[in-house]
């Protein structure tokens, strides 16, 4: 089975290389992106101003293939790609929580924006706490160096041919 | 341009029918589930059992077409799709973050689920507080009505043909 999305828009972002890259958008607060809807999506932003935080959706473009056991940016062990975050997925699905600043109609203006210049986008959808905030009580082999994501750095590790 | 993706999965609950269905997992708390996730994948489930949630992308598979304005289950107005969390999108991708209780290396069991049963499953992410978590202080036309997604449940405005 086989299941084909269309872009609804691209993001344009200051990151044009993967390498020094936030991780996270913990790791790139106040950095602004923006959103270009194509015309046929644009109708949909109507009621978007109302929230201060979007999910954004996306296609992470770069990425070639895929690796069950990774070694994420902040771990040093390999883990299913599924326990971690690393873009190297089976589906390659990026998700943010960005600021949403406002939009004009046709550009959706942002911040915290932790992906590629000119990454494709799928879906944004309103970040909702009630739905999206939840009481994690486990977080795993992140417990200890979650914090770092706000410095560390892409690498080139899941960029590389293969 | 087209993106093509593949699932790693179903995801089996007991909503067989969109009508009644909960509409978010708020709405759904200890309703289990099971992701069956497909051989060649298995092996990136491994570490994911040290955590709480998880952030499930999936296919809403049987969403036909889209519309830009829609009324949502929870407003009596138009709102912009993008502006709701209804499944009737450009791209039918769903995206709830449910209560992990396990995983047999074959099946990840869950609670919480919102969605149908044998929906396909594209991504099995790590529910992270420190990326995931947000004070959005602004939730546009949800203010005052979120708290009902509790207890309303779905109807077939957004499965009938067109």
């Amino acid at each position: 089975m086989s299941i084909t999305y269309s872009p609804i828009g691209v993001i344009r972002t200051p990151h044009a290389t993967v390498k020094g890259m936030p991780i996270q958008p913990v790791g790139a607060l106040g950095v602004p992106g923006t959103i270009e809807v194509f015309e046929s999506f644009r109708e949909g932003l109507s009621d978007l101003d109302g929230f201060s935080h979007i999910l954004l959706v996306y296609h992470l473009h770069e990425i070639k293939g895929f690796d069950l056991m990774v070694k994420p940016y902040l771990g040093d062990a390999l883990h299913g790609i599924f326990a971690t975050r690393s873009p190297k997925r089976p589906n390659p699905i990026g998700l943010s929580v960005l600021r949403l600043m406002g939009h004009d109609g046709e550009r959706v203006f942002v911040e915290n924006v932790d992906m590629l210049d000119n990454t494709p986008v799928l879906d944004i959808k309103p970040y909702v706490p009630a739905f999206d905030s939840w009481d994690a009580d486990r977080i795993g082999w992140f417990e200890g160096v979650v914090q770092n994501a706000r410095e560390h750095e892409a690498d080139e590790r899941f960029h590389k041919a293969g």
